[in-house]
């Protein structure tokens, strides 16, 4: 019998200066990696050096959460940057969390960008590339945690980099195998048991329902969970709980 | 006959996306060691990636200018900040620099503070031991840049990171060693030849004139010159080529 | 009989886009003057739009709570800011409020400074001069909330400017009437009904016992109190309605 | 015979602490109304005090340059702002220059986005309705400056705005009226006499010629000059002397 592994992952970090986000030590218990903010949408050093800490201590590892540079918006607004801009921006967010890690005695293991840059890679060439090329630029080795089928993973692979196909453990999936948008009613799932359901199939059986019933095909490696209320960290907390019951081995891509 | 070998350095790479200060190329042919701004008092990741990849084209060394988090104010403002967020704010620094400077083919080969953390440091003890912790934290054998007696050296002593005493090419000094506060008149001083005088003074002798005429020893690995206006440009220039004259071999301290 | 009237006051629109801090809505049902953020410490502005509406439909009044340009410090670090800026900032994070508190159908009725800002023109009288001056230059009718006593009050004073001295429902005073510092034990109150108690005392005896068990004289027109934790809240509440229940009338002071 | 009149602007404030952005004085003798940024793209309050002051002085209207908030990028990318969070931050920005304009004795005249967003606001329905949107609820007299035929117009002139049309001293237009993209060869004028001379032909005959050759209708109550580098003040000169040679009245457009 084979064993089936795979990685949860998290946001992590994305509070700011006294501000605070989500529970960043209920889901370092639970997820095997951290996505954490690198300063550009959120994430003060101080808050990064304790959140790798805690990462750390856990074994939990570092993913650098890159994001364009806006605090007010969260990252969460398309911007559009430059190529040239936005490598340096990524080599930088990457350079600054690659040393907060180190400190910690941990490493950045992975790259996974944030919010509006993530949705905007999936299509944008230009920016895709850019991210591609900056990852590559500091580390060809590391991977790049995001979705299938996305012009950055097409980039990513060109130059030679690990791409981590992600899966949403809360996201209804179009019958192509994208995500229902966050526009559309029901884009978000709000039943534990469903999504647990949902998670322990694309996970076992490499398929999921879309929401016009089909079923589709799924790769997925890791799986995103959010932690940025009481009820996102009591989901996480249930997926975690089902993949072990049932067998799955939660252990880092990386 | 012993040859004397002395470094050159100034502040680059302090512009902020459209808007740019002084002539970092033209320093760049003058000086040994670059002190790289790192985002938080200037120097936006683009600006940051071509400044250390000029430096490292003409072999120039590149150090981490570290600074309060202050673009309002380009850090020439005292902040009272705790030593947790000053240690992680400098670590963060000098790890997006030392990325960029990496992806440049160099290095990050020292640190020096920025405007009023400089001036901060060479007294407050609780800042002076933060920037210190940092560095060592980050990388014990990065040399410190910065003022001889200072609270700051004494603090990097303790850590056993080496200390690189400087010296101003164009600031009076007191009869204590000490430089002419700003707000004094005659602090900077604006003759060329007399500037280059005393910088071959310092260098070749260890002493200099203080402001009350009495001559008082100075201890000087690395001078520091400016380059943002053309005049000060001029004066950096002069300072290189007496020194070259006179026969001092002009070489980074790291 | 005379009816005592008092003014309650609390901080408000203190979340930075997806951040949030404390009960804006809760507070609201509590306060008769709302010191709503202006953007430099916190406050986005539709954040500040949102509660200056939220304001204007209870009949809460709206006053300005200008800071140090500091949103990773969330304006708790004393900057060394010249003159001419902090004017110059303070009379902008007035005129910004302005107009969203006219849009929202109300007006700036006071200036109230946060934070490090706060604590810092007690005693530093080139800051304290220059809000002074940055309030009455824009609106000499404004009256300032502070501290009685303070060299901010003095320069006010100085430039005819009201001065609104405040009380802080849950802070310990020495003997002197200044508020024992936060570094101390026993600074602040957590106890409900002494907190209750002791603003009684105040408003309608103007007598309050200090730290070494004296009574000690205190002048309020305003009593500070938070809505930063759920606790906060509750004491909040009480203080309120123990007001009400004996007889105090809740009215803003402007 | 009539006299002809004309308004010529350019934007001003455009620094940031410590750095500067073009020659403010120099323009201020040219132009008849200036277009001062708020903070979000350029402009710390302390620059914008001075060039309102500096405006005041000379009787040169002051608009408001309102962007995205953007320093990084100067206000030149794109953002896709949400329509609540851009009509507060037009809003804050209106209020902010409304105080200062206001402190040195004269007012905020008009509203004139800033870079990417005016650009973003020729097409972009939803952010052309909160910026006049935004305008309107602040004060529906605030006259908007900008393009003719774009979608900002018909958004503000549906609220009652009154709509300033420009023209662009340095700029191609296609036969159709619009601007040749800066992407295209020839976008940009450099020819001093060539630009004078377009400049005349728009104020005084109403028609311009496109860059196929073809002559078109222009509407111009304004022409748009640089002043962000010694050629473009130059420039600037040329066309106020030329348009006074001429017989051209000088005059704000409010």
């Amino acid at each position: 019998m084979t064993t089936v592994s795979v990685d949860l992952n998290a946001d992590l970090g994305e509070g700011f200066g006294v501000w605070t986000l989500g529970d960043d030590d209920a889901m370092l218990d639970i997820v095997t990696s951290a996505n954490v903010a690198c300063g550009f949408h959120a994430g003060d050093p101080a808050t990064l050096v304790r959140v790798c800490r805690a990462a750390a201590a856990r074994g939990v590892r570092i993913g650098a959460q890159v994001s364009y540079r806006d605090l007010a918006g969260f990252g969460r607004r398309f911007i559009d940057v430059s190529a040239e801009d936005l490598v340096a921006d990524v080599m930088y967010q990457i350079g600054a969390l690659s040393t907060l890690a180190a400190v910690a005695g941990s490493s950045v293991s992975y790259v996974k960008p944030h919010g509006a840059l993530y949705n905007a890679i999936t299509t944008n060439h230009l920016q895709a590339h850019a991210v591609a090329e900056a990852v590559h630029t500091v580390d060809p080795t590391l991977p790049v945690l995001g979705l299938a089928g996305s012009v950055f993973f097409t980039a990513a692979t060109e130059l030679g980099l690990r791409t981590v196909p992600e899966a949403f453990a809360d996201r209804a999936y179009r019958p192509d195998g994208q995500l229902v948008s966050r526009r559309e009613r029901n884009a978000v799932l709000r039943d534990v048991d469903e999504i647990v359901d949902r998670v322990i199939s694309m996970v076992t059986t490499g398929r999921v329902a879309a929401v016009d019933g089909s079923t589709i095909p799924i790769t997925v490696e890791s799986v995103c969970v959010h932690g940025d209320s009481p009820g996102a960290v009591q989901i996480a907390t249930a997926v975690r709980e089902r993949l072990i019951a049932d067998g799955v081995t939660l252990a880092p891509f990386s």
